[in-house]
């Protein structure tokens, strides 16, 4: 047995108790490889504020690799003093203050991606230095790794050093893995860290393949690369999503929203495709240049209330068809589901092909986990009306996101477009039903039903589906 | 040398002794998952009792995942007493006294399947705890195992500590294997465990690819996955079926029959090729809720005997073809055979094609393996005539089966129909020549003649050859 | 670098010592399986040095599985004292006697493949209590190996624990590998054995796939089988040809000829792809009922020259193309070549499609590697004109065939069929020009010359060519 | 995070801090395998100075398998003394004295490829040796490694004694890993080495497919073997290409231009994409009969400055068809390109089908990883006008190295055509825009722009784009 089960003792839904829904925040990479210092760190938490983000629930600040310079002579870590003339302790407080956490990076290896110092050998000095600076987070990457990988056990055993280390401060730290999904860590990495990253280094393109990833599987994949679209590691969770459970969640890799590279309706799909995934939600981009549609797409609160939903799993891929390539030489047309929580479950139609597709999805394939599994838990999905909610119908105006760019915003309160997670939980505000987490009310399904869609050349429909009250459910007892 | 031994040593064919034909049963998972307790297993014990499942054979009664709840502080582990209010000593005993034997379930890892505490590092513990019960049976699952995996070096050694456990206790216990083929168990597995599964989870469809069940072969297939149907896990067997033995059986996952997911035919294809293949049957619907048609098909013992043929082999793919899709794209024919201690030898003509077709099936394909065994051995079987008996041709009728749901069958001394094995085993009823065990004479093959069926869409014609005595057959030492 | 080493020091080419040219023999496994005693390897012996076998090289007899009871108080095996009531050591002294050496079986695993007692953990005492009986040979399988593989390190250690056990006996004992290829020991095998098989067992088909032989690649291949066709193990070879050598050779397992499930020109493929590929030849049927024809093939003294060649190397697959299948679904022509010691070279045109071939080999391909070998080595190979011997030319007549198995054979000296390798090494006989190990001559080709012939459906034109003698030949120092 | 570094921290760009562009000299196998003495390594040395090749960079003489007899009694390595008269020690100061670094050979296993005696086991003496000789370079290759392979972890492992064992001796050695690309050493090696093999050895063809070589990706290659053509290493480096750096390269194997089984153009080919990707440069042939043709290859100054350019990068492979195929059955174009250091560009248009080509390259294409690399970074490039030089426009003519190779050049003087790199490196005769490595400017790129150019059948075009200086750029704080 393997499915998702339906019962949890406590304690083993997330190894630490940390990150029972996917972690949100800004990672510097994306953007700015290893241009860091202390005020690209402060000065982007303080824009996270004013546009609103931090409310949002991207409330992370994770700095990546070239923050160090060497060891001190007692083996620890030593911050770069140009770079980071306050230290990382002042850093840290003032990025708590604001109302962030703060995320640092290192390598399961004897040097980070960048060359610098790597934590291999150092785990449990690095997490001791790290738990004092007041860090929140640990990406953890896997670079000159000194060949200790080819087997899950090697790589289970190099990566649950570290996970122990941060354990034993007592200073709670998410534990953020990196290691591209070699040795196939969706099958072991949940039982020693919050995330695990699942595909080589994601590229800002929606479906190009590049030679740089040659892989089209993470299962079994030798050589994750970099350069992967977006595309290529959407497909590539098909297999390992059920994996993502409440406390480790396979990650995607960072957003490239507003990097440039892909098309509005592109990012979109980039951006719901993640968000359903659970993946966690780390923006990419340099948020001091964000335009107004960028920052509409972040700021969609009825797509990161799906990211943020307690049940905290992936989606299901119920079918996929190749056609109609683009100049990249791929085309594919692909219906995506999950539940979620409260029962609501989302529908995502998805047209990676060439052209504009009217496009189906039937109460049978929407519903076809439920149906096959199993005579005693007879589907009363299917015996139900869903009411459908077109979740980026009511994505904020470009007007909107330029007045909150620009620091005349008037309509804080907002209440289809704007949601304050700070203030209210998604969960919460999905039991409330804020209107900012339902988009627009499109239609319904009835039982035999099939929902249509247009969607356009590169984008995706994302809808969430209610069922309409049933005046009684049956019992087993009643069979 | 790795053909089939024909001579076997005493003590060799079983690692452990037991379980010299497939284990047959129930299990709760597949229509349960964990919504489990003692009423469940007592009240389905008395029903397998009344519609006559015990007496084919079906006895044993397994516990899947999610009846514990915590360790002790002695570190054993304690069943919840909400579930199992009298205790699993006097569920064991309960069942016993029925006539069942008692099958619990863990997990090589350090949790099972549905995050309850698992068996790594308890292993004698757990063993000696459920021999304190009277547990007969252990299902050892896979889940949360740590990274021990990736050779098959590192999942020998950590399956064998529990199989090492189980033996020092003294009581006997089935020990069935759970690791979904990773490692490629069918190479290891027999001198430590009594069965063992070959792919990932089954789900309740008869061809469909599921995108969370990637591999099509199960020979080095790193990612076993679940939602696997019923024809991919069919043609995962053909490399691995020789490794079949009396006492070790590849298990292609519980049986569906009665989930409502498949069609009847199709239903009828996934009961007689697990039969066919000697892999566990077991039981995975709710007998409470057993449709008449359904226990038509759980209740035939002509198919059964094969099973439990005292041969315990696998069937030979001799030729597959691709063709005729259906609305799943899938579509092919295939032919089966093996042969049965007694020089019985079984054809299964599958049609999984989108429409009816006419099958043949020559003396020749039927015979290859002993046309081309050696000139010693020269293949009496070609130069014979064989009786063919369609074993679905007597197939219990609706009324009937109905009757027995009803509790008013009058007719349990149908001997076409019904068969004791609490009474009779099958070996014998077959050196009886029960009628129950023979469907209906169908017809005969001539030396070189070919014998043809019109197998309906998503069906399977399976006959058992029984060859006609030969006044004489030539010894070695006349050659 | 990687190619064929022109300079070889002492010790280097055999890890023993022993076994420089392939081994050629008997071994009972093929034709009779379990179903073995001492009159069959006695009687056996003795047909082959009427048949005058033994004296074409045919020099070992191989005792395969079923031979042993259980092992003593003492640890030792116990031989089966109804099937050998002579023991032993008897037998070895008489099949000494005789002029063969006398081969045994065991598996690195606990149980042999027919689940008799298996060597592994007892290496020392089996490889002792064989050197004092005076066994010459062991063949090692690989069953019941408890998951010592997935790497190579886990395969060589295991077999290396009784290359070590044998040698350290004292008594030559040639060490025959038998691990289907399992974890590539083309790489690791020629330090601790003397031959190695490289694929799941053969079975006696040309070219039919058998589910259960499912790789068509040796390299990497994680399930050998069985049921491996003629055709299957042939084109395994290719890549790892060049890692045959003097004292290892790459074992494709025993010959099929006479078994009947081929045809006679499909077997002369059989037999003559094997000698060429410097594989161990040992017959595998029952030598008792061998008919003219088949005796006829296995006689023919030119083909055993080449396997028996001291180069000892593989031979080079220099194209394939697929066509013309036959009913399997199968068909290909390809050209092979090798070198020989003495620089004369072999060709074979392989027609393994389904009608008869015009076939081409040019100097050009025949000597591409001369000619891609680097510039001071000048192929002078493609300046000189190259007489051919066509060496199935002279096969002999199933008359005289016949004569010998009614052990009325008058011309035992006719010196265009018969050999004596007893009397006189095939080395020898090559340089003395006899003509039994020439067929006939028939034709030349020139400088830039393509020689064609036209070849059988599933046949093979094998020629040996010999340069006619250049005036000089330039040395290094003179370019 | 996996891209390439902008930032390096002193110590790490190299294991040892050798090696920081790739090593260029001579190396005897692929011309004279074994056939080795010292008058060979010195005539050859006098040669590469009297043509100019020392002094354009080729300074390592190797001297590869071969060389010893065997261990004295203090377990060192004796060399033959019959073909080495003077000793080591006595070689390497001869070698000293004319301006080469000496290198010497030994595998990673018990035996050399050629069965010498192997260092694993004897590293330390066999460094200390070397070492005492004054040796500065060792090339280490694989055979013979008693399956000490098949996880990155035992390669690396293995590989990693030899690397502790040359640093232990604190004289300076080169340690050049020639491990085929087993275990994917582009994942752990550049730790432990300065470059290393990536595919099985290379053979003088351009793009015949040879089943010797049976794989086409480098990635996950369990069986490298030897006999891979030009286009078949080349296309293995697209995925692996970032993982060249500074002080460790993947080694493509050493040069064939010269021997003969290439036409000129297809030289050309196999020298530029070499240098492109930073593989050592290794001369691979009989210096004594260089033709002019193939002096004139090896005597390109402008391709070699991308070699020896302080970037130590490989190039990128944007596109790929497949087209054309040529009488080997292989056809393809493609389009690579690589950044150096000082912001210049290589545009590589290879046309590997068969016939000539109108090949493209637009500025989108070209910079393509500047312009999804981050909104952060705006690519300047893309908004620059951009020079072209042709690489080989200025190709030195047959008649000028005629003249060289007799003896009688008068030009050594000419700008066009030469270059000394021991008396400027190319970096500084790149700053000082030395016309000799510039080729010939042949047009330029304008923003939007698209570079056309007609290629001949197996041949490449080779550009060096460079930026016109533009007026400012912008920084990020002005963002």
């Amino acid at each position: 047995s393997s499915g998702t089960p339906e019962v949890i003792i406590p304690g083993a839904s997330s190894y630490n108790g940390l990150n029972l829904v996917p972690q949100m925040g800004w990672n510097n990479w994306n953007a700015f490889q290893c241009d860091v210092d202390e005020s690209l760190l402060l000065d982007t938490a303080q824009k996270m504020i004013d546009f609103g983000l931090r409310d949002l629930g991207y409330n992370h600040i994770v700095l990546d690799d070239c923050w160090s310079i060497d060891r001190n002579e007692s083996g620890y870590l030593v911050s770069d003093p140009i770079k980071f003339p306050s230290g990382m302790k002042a850093i840290a407080d003032r990025l708590h203050q604001l109302g962030f956490r703060f995320g640092m990076y290192s390598s399961a290896g004897i040097f980070t991606c960048a060359r610098y110092p790597g934590s291999l050998g150092h785990e449990q000095k690095d997490a001791d230095l790290w738990a004092s600076w007041g860090v929140d987070y640990l990406k953890y990457d896997n670079c000159f790794n000194q060949g200790q990988s080819g087997t899950p056990k090697l790589s289970f055993d190099r990566y649950k050093v570290m996970s122990d280390a941060l354990n034993s401060t007592g200073h709670p730290m998410v534990y953020s893995m990196c290691n591209w999904g070699n040795d196939d860590p969706y099958d072991w990495a949940y039982t020693i860290a919050n995330s695990g990253r699942m595909s080589g280094d994601i590229y800002d393109s929606f479906n190009r393949p590049d030679a740089r990833c040659p892989c089209t599987e993470a299962i079994g994949c030798s050589w994750p690369g970099f350069h992967c679209s977006v595309m290529n590691i959407l497909n590539k969770m098909a297999p390992i999503a059920p994996r993502t459970m409440s406390g480790y969640f396979n990650d995607m890799d960072m957003l490239e929203v507003g990097n440039g590279g892909q098309s509005d309706s592109e990012y979109v799909v980039h951006f719901s495709m993640w968000a359903i995934h659970s993946s966690p939600m780390l923006i990419g981009t340099n948020v001091g240049t964000l335009s107004p549609a960028n920052l509409a797409i972040y700021s969609n609160p009825a797509i990161l209330a799906i990211n943020q939903d307690p049940s905290a799993g992936g989606a299901s891929r119920k079918w996929r068809y190749f056609v109609d390539p683009d100049e990249t030489g791929e085309g594919e047309i692909s219906l995506w589901t999950r539940g979620l929580k409260n029962g609501d479950r989302i529908v995502a139609l998805l047209n990676a092909a060439n052209s504009t597709m009217m496009m189906n999805a039937s109460m049978n394939e929407i519903f076809f986990d439920q149906r096959t599994a199993g005579a005693y838990r007879e589907p009363e999905e299917l015996r139900q009306t869903w009411d459908i909610y077109d979740l980026w119908a009511n994505r904020m105006s470009e007007e909107e996101a330029a007045s909150i760019i620009n620091g005349n915003a008037t309509t804080r309160g907002n209440h289809t477009t704007r949601f304050n997670a700070t203030a209210t939980s998604y969960a919460e505000g999905i039991a409330n039903n804020d209107t900012a987490l339902f988009g627009v009310h499109v239609g319904s399904i009835a039982p035999s039903g099939t929902f249509s869609a247009e969607i356009a050349r590169h984008s995706v429909g994302v809808y969430r589906l209610r069922a309409r009250p049933t005046p009684t459910s049956r019992k087993r007892d009643e069979l």
